[in-house]
């Protein structure tokens, strides 16, 4: 007997004592009985032996002679008490014989099967939430998620008439129909669909909540390696590995977006990886992880009005096309900034839940009520030196343990790619070792996705980054001779690329004895080939860095634009961009980064105006031993 | 008896008046005799009481022999009048015996069914014309459409081989078959497929084209504000309503091209959605919408040759792939001068009807021969003031007079979007405000399309603008949201970009006491963002109006464009750049706009010499209060 | 009987000689037994007149009482001759008595019923090689290639779940399995698929090869006219046909990238509408062109970084989605040079065949060792006048001969839009003559295929291009009207491009005679429209060749490049190029071409010097009146 049923609302009634007579509804199945309770009876048939009476359109049964006081014909009514409720189905009444009593209605509440039990060809009841309404040519399909999966069910009104239109997404149904098998897998054929109220879409909201939750729950993994910082996080990580799981078993899309670089790559391909395997398992329809998962590099070092008008656009489409939800946002390697604020508040409007995993210093006043979770070494007093790569490698290990062996050079590329000076990267660069992957494969490895970036674009390249990563790659050979190739011609490139500006650097000995290195790279670079501005001057400046020593600034600037980089002078580049955009009159300064690397944008009419006034400002900084460049390099305007 | 069959064509005949014996097809049926008659007949069973004969395949009955004069065998022939068809359908003749007499081939003519009539199951007969004809890997599908509605008809050759190859877009065609359902829809499974000629295909097309014309009337509406001007445009938008409409009947796409701002916006996308909803009436394919209709912003002021290329070839595209027409072309706000002849050219070697609602001061001269409908306030005496959001509104009322009540607001956006000094614009903005829209709403409300318009470039960007304007929105709190951030971050953008020019912007005063105002936007604008330099001097200039009154001239210029912006001087763009192209050798002048606004071109290298040339002949102007910028402000060059 | 069978493997024995008493395989059917051969019995029933025995699980007989020397039971085993087996297929048998014997087992050897010969409805086996595994929601697809044609079979194991995931793309397989249809198309219905291994693998796939290359032999056609030059490439081009029509037999997608103008159209165009032809022949899939073929133009000169990593991109998603195999390239009228290199080595890592048709100076040694087929005159000793549309018209012909009289003016488009000097020029002219074509109606179609394919961009422009070249194209009045608005359009451009550069034409004479002519494009061109600086120098040079004769060099430069173009000035542009880089320190120079046309790049800073010393060298060149720049004109950076 399920839970509300005709029993227990017995135990619910305040102190009246009088005994309950239940009146079932016409509905009223076996399932809504219990023997030992009385029942509004309606006598459907006299017999030599006794009556036939029904408590409901489905529940009948006979009151034997031996047990009936009365004297009954068809369509009279008496009161019953169930007796028996035998092995065969069948059920036997006696007449009650009450003088005082209180009546009950029963509703139908039928034994819900859960999604993950469905057999063809039986006809069942499913409660449930909606995570998708798609109305085709002929029926619509409801895809609905209970505590246990998720499941296909169409209704059919008419031809491309929206059935149920009261129903909504998210709204907890309850569901009657046959189940069929579609293309291989279980669907239901709806009979009848009810959309819950009160407390009944309360209680099967909490029971998928509760189930959701529980399949939600990540894998408790151990680390890769030992690292007390890295710990602090976990926690977080493991918050966004169960929220991305359960992102994945409402049927939620999730669009990623990342950095297009080495550690974005890092970061973004294990988690794409062991998201679309999460999604296999939980989807029937192969195509899913292509409907359900979208994994975007961005350009720019934050989420650009542009990117975020396009996403919106594309989600919105899917919604009205294809009646899924609007996407969850995962943010790798960017998001953390205050430039990324209007992007957010454009999604502000609709239903798209934003997750950041980064690692650049983050805003996190400006950000994080817009966030719904937001993972950032500097928000538990870490720095840069945990790379995005080594916390995806992690979360996507959460999401899916079964990919550790394929993950475990992962955070050395990573972290030689971002130049990280973590404690561990001897550790990580160890573990890649026992891989068979030496050190310079490493780093190769690393410029070879940065050069395949740089050409994809806007691309996703699925394929072409599992092959250079080799994660999720299905021949070693193939990986190492495209790393061979795209690093050669990475190397070749930037070697190129310097050759070209070298003959055109300026060189000054500043008055706070730094050496400052300046290039117009629109006038003496190769422009729209690799490596692009932010790029070429990281080179450039750590050649000068190897040639000279510290302190060494670098100023690499095009027609509107400036690209920074220090090691060893006490720059505090956000600070010099507003003082600049405040004398500067008419200079339109902006930008920003980090202490001692960064970029900067002005109006191209007053370059010089703007650059003289930088390399005051630089001759007047402190020089400090410590700073150093490496720290978030990959965000130049590249 | 069908229009066509034996009994008529007794009629046809000339004075002859010898009995006609009618000779009937094998193919004939009941509905192609008629009692009194007389037949060719063959006996094909001799019984004791008669003979059984058949006048066809299909019709046969019995000549009683009381009936009968002479003695037949199987396979003799002899004549018959019909005497009876019977409630059961038996037919009883007599024999005929006619001295002299004249034979009439008859074909079989059988009753048609209109297509809104068909019932699943039954075998029937339409006469229709092909609108698509698409060749799955299976059989070939034609879409037909009758004066009454529009069926798909399945005909199996063999697999993947077109069936009926000598059948094309637009034939006439009869078709038999059985109904049956496909995905909740009537489809015809066809068993015989006749491409009609001569006398049939015109009576067909007269017929469908007859229905066509009047299921495709468009609805008459009650203008929202009482005015005068607006109503001479009334009748040509009424025929475009008509011409939109019956495009829908007839299963031809439509693309929509449209100015990429506020009152663009405002045109397209009630448009837009009367079409969608009135797509859906027709059409049983839920897809139908997103095959049927496309509406694209265009970025220039025109339509480029890249965009029609594209356009063309995307639609040529569709007519291989699926079958379809080409579709009708409409231009809304955007298509009324020379400038677009050229796309218009490119296209007029195609079937593809080019449907202009434009309030640009029109080049009818150029453009007309190439239009099937121009409507433009111009053209009827009127000017920019009538803007095209507010044509638009009333076309889509015309369409689908229900969505009213989504559209009160819409001209007022428009017209405050394109800064219209139309005597009715009081009247809209209390029209708007009945519906709760606040003048400072409206304003706004054109801000944010123009700010999305913006980042959406190329994309149609449909639920945005649809949640931003409140047409076709499901959510006010969403739609508000969405205007307030849009709306700020386009002020906070201007206030920045106008910020950052105005130390460089270069003041004097002309000799005809003109303040003349002008700024290098290349060099001291933020390039690619927003707003873009027609924007960007349109509100530079609107600034210095405000700040010195007039007159006042504005020039905003780039490496080889400059934006024109005048109010109280008495300009002749279109005139000075004639003169310019000839005075500045070398200097590739082109470009024009309205009087008083407008943008030009010329080579990079000739700058100087084009603006000083420029500025001497402004010098040279007469003032005139009167004269305002307003007008065409929209179609600078952003 | 099959190879292989039983009978044959007694042909194998060494000289025992002593009886084969054969032991069948529990699945060997009718087709591994033979009439007199011994075979190991168990008895399954025991009637009056002899018993049943069985040899197999499919075979068995009667032994009847006069051919029984013992007395068996059910079960009891015995040796039996095969002594008939009759018309209806009973099998009759006869006990057989032998002393000394040896035992040989049996394999099941099915009949292989050939794909051409399936029929629906009957149950069969196949043995062919693995073209495509296509996952879907339901079943696996595997489609199959065997000697004579390729089926799609199906596999179900579990919804969506990968059956028989041992097999891969490119093995050999033995299917068994029922004939069913699918969309009007045999499709097997796989009961068992067994890996094939070893000989089996070996034998099937020897098959499927030479029944592959049996289909895949091109039709042999007549010259269209008489050259002898053109002979010495015809049995390459033979080649190719094959390797294309066997790539199409194969099942594996081809995507063609072609130049961007009037030859690369004339040879990409006839090329893809005969292997659409083809591939319609060969594959029941209505979709089959749109999946297996795909044309895409090429804007720059050579195959770009950015191009190949789009196309790997693709095909790689391709493969994964569709279970396809990797693509053939197809290079035409491009691809010959060492500029290329890259784009080819990056397709190295992945089973990606490349075939380069081209016309333009090769660098065999560069290029050959990464190429599957290399087509260029200059490698038989011929040069560019033998252009690519020449060759790819007879290709064209070679897969599909019936094309034949739709191309008959294509060689002379091909050769006036790529100024051929041939010698055969005048008999192309004459033949398209013959059909209808003037000398100027071809030079304008070759005017309109590329103004044409500028405005495509990097579009496809199927239908536009089909029209425009009259081939594939159904309304010949279309072509006319197409050709000639697009033409005006052409020279009307070039002649406004002209127009405003002319005034700024630089003109000297050189110490060697020569005339020299430069313009600065940036400054003085008409940007971002037609002509694009490669044409506009190459229309300009042209003027100024026909104004003051030879010897004459023209310079178009940008901001960091230049357009060479000489006639009658022995230079060497390549080796100039390498002089520059080197003597121009920090110049970034890079580039080439031909002696007497290319272009060359720079750094935008050092245009000046790079421009003067270029100049200087030209200077120093000998006059050759031999030397034209008609070669390679439209290899220009355009």
């Amino acid at each position: 007997m399920t839970a509300g049923t005709a029993g227990d609302s017995g135990t619910d009634t305040d102190d009246d004592s009088r005994p309950i007579v239940y009146d079932l509804a016409p509905d009223c199945t076996a399932d809504d009985i219990e023997v030992g309770n009385y029942y509004h009876a309606v006598v459907n048939g006299v017999v030599a032996y006794g009556v036939f009476v029904d408590i409901s359109d489905d529940v009948s049964g006979l009151v034997h002679e031996s047990n009936l006081t009365g004297d009954y014909d068809v369509s009279d009514r008496l009161l019953v008490r169930l007796d028996e409720i035998r092995e065969n189905g069948d059920v036997a009444f006696a007449e009650a014989d009450l003088d005082d009593y209180r009546t009950v209605a029963v509703d139908h509440h039928p034994t819900v099967t859960p999604i993950e039990a469905l057999d063809i060809g039986e006809t069942v009841t499913i409660e449930a939430t909606v995570s998708q309404i798609k109305q085709t040519a002929g029926p619509t399909v409801f895809r609905c998620c209970d505590a246990t999966g998720i499941v296909a069910c169409t209704a059919f009104e008419d031809a491309g008439v929206r059935a149920y239109p009261e129903v909504e997404l998210g709204d907890a149904v309850r569901i009657a129909g046959t189940v069929e098998e579609h293309e291989g897998s279980p669907q239901i054929e709806v009979e009848s669909l009810t959309r819950l109220t009160d407390e009944d879409a309360e209680r099967v909201r909490a029971e998928v909540d509760a189930g959701l939750t529980d399949r939600a729950e990540p894998h408790d993994v151990d680390p890769l390696v030992e690292w007390e910082a890295f710990e602090k996080l976990r926690p977080d990580l493991r918050d966004v590995a169960q929220q991305l799981r359960r992102t994945v078993l409402e049927g939620r899309p999730i669009r990623v977006r990342h950095h297009a670089d080495g550690d974005g790559m890092c970061a973004s391909l294990p988690v794409q990886v062991a998201l679309e395997r999460f999604i296999r398992t939980v989807h029937d329809d192969d195509d899913a992880p292509r409907h359900l998962i979208k994994r975007l590099p961005s350009k720019a070092p934050y989420y650009e009005m542009e990117d975020v008008t396009r996403d919106l656009n594309f989600a919105l489409e899917g919604r009205e096309r294809h009646g899924q939800k609007l996407p969850l946002l995962l943010m790798l390697d960017n998001g953390s900034t205050e430039e990324d604020v209007p992007a957010y508040e454009n999604l502000a409007h609709y239903d798209v839940p934003i997750v950041v995993v980064d690692h650049h210093h983050p805003d996190p006043d400006a950000v994080n009520d817009l966030l719904d979770a937001h993972v950032n070494p500097y928000l538990v007093d870490e720095d840069y030196r945990i790379t995005t790569g080594m916390m995806c490698v992690e979360l996507a290990r959460m999401i899916d343990p079964e990919m550790t062996d394929e993950l475990r050079h992962v955070p050395a590329v990573a972290g030689l790619a971002d130049r990280s000076k973590a404690e561990t990267m001897a550790d990580f660069v160890d573990l890649a070792d026992e891989e068979g992957y030496g050190r310079d494969d490493l780093v190769r490895i690393g410029e070879a996705l940065d050069y395949a970036a740089h050409w994809l674009r806007y691309s996703e390249g699925k394929t072409l980054v599992s092959d250079v990563l080799n994660v999720d790659c299905d021949d070693e050979r193939r990986h190492e001779e495209l790393v061979d190739f795209l690093a050669d011609r990475a190397e070749r490139d930037i070697d190129r690329q310097l050759a070209a500006l070298d003959p055109h650097v300026e060189h000054e000995r500043l008055s706070n004895d730094a050496h400052l290195y300046r290039v117009d790279l629109d006038d003496f670079a190769h422009r729209f080939t690799y490596p692009a501005p932010g790029k070429t001057t990281g080179n450039l400046h750590d050649r000068k860095v190897e040639e000279t020593g510290d302190p060494v600034i670098t100023i690499g600037y095009g027609p509107d634009f400036a690209v920074l980089r220090s090691d060893g002078v006490r720059l505090d580049i956000p600070e010099m961009v507003a003082e600049l955009d405040e004398e500067v009159v008419g200079g339109g300064v902006s930008g920003g980064g980090h202490l001692v690397v960064g970029s900067i944008k002005f109006v191209k009419g007053m370059r010089s105006e703007v650059i003289e006034s930088l390399v005051e400002k630089m001759a007047d900084a402190e020089l400090d031993e410590e700073l150093s460049s490496a720290a978030a390099l990959d965000h130049g305007d590249d």
